[in-house]
């Protein structure tokens, strides 16, 4: 066993803090920008709501909003939604992989990602990485959990 | 991949109920009975604090408090003290079997175990299972861990 080692929290921020983060780093990802009413619609809040959040992540300086161009991230608030993104898509591969029902596997992750360290993330990782290469390992496991 | 399923979540309750419930149930498995001194001494948490939480749980029905002989749980009690227990316990043994800081296991344990449905510790359970008896299979993953 190595040597014991202390580390601070990942995130130091509320899950709804990291959620906003993360959407904005998806929406940024994909599409280019981040526009407010993308961001209602992928966190199922009001535009109103939103709006006064990203206000509020502005001032903190996780964010510049400017109100006609969008959203842009700070490198603190890439560096906060790039973790979370990164520990949802783990969780979501190590779940999917043994085809638990889409839902079950959102509101998990959703709920999950926000208390993964940087050591769990890399143990979570390394199982991931192992049943996606090992078919044969993943295949035994899932007759297990399905017979 | 089987039907997919829909499910529930496992825990309607709050974090912090559950995490009083599971602290009940673990003081009552381990000394046969449950005081708030206990309580408030293993959450961290003020006698006063405790003691009105138990009201409140009691009143809610997970529990029963009888000033001068601690606290029992009623079925519903146990079963969500249960659950939760069962969730921190596969947790505990995949992070800590990989050697990981006991403080770090420990936080995210407690986090990500309000976010586990049944189907999640079903797969968690099944991957804790098989590190634990495939001794070849956890040291080559620990070896990638550590190198
Ligand atoms: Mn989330
Ligand atoms: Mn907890």
């Amino acid at each position: 066993m190595p040597a014991a080692r202390k580390e601070r929290s990942p995130n130091s921020q509320s899950p709804a803090i990291e959620d906003y983060l993360e959407q904005i780093h998806n929406l940024i990802e994909s599409k280019g920008y981040a526009r407010v009413v993308d961001i209602a619609q992928n966190l199922k809040i009001s535009q109103a709501s939103v709006t006064n959040m990203i206000q509020k992540l502005d001032a903190e300086g996780y964010l510049n909003y400017e109100r006609y161009r969008g959203v842009t991230l700070t490198p603190e608030g890439k560096r906060v939604g790039q973790a979370i993104a990164r520990r949802h898509d783990v969780l979501t591969r190590l779940l999917a992989g043994f085809g638990l029902d889409p839902e079950t596997v959102h509101r998990d992750v959703e709920g999950m990602e926000h208390h993964v360290s940087k050591s769990t993330l890399r143990v979570l990782t390394l199982i991931v990485e192992e049943l996606e290469g090992n078919a044969e390992l993943l295949k035994r496991l899932k007759h297990k959990l399905d017979g």
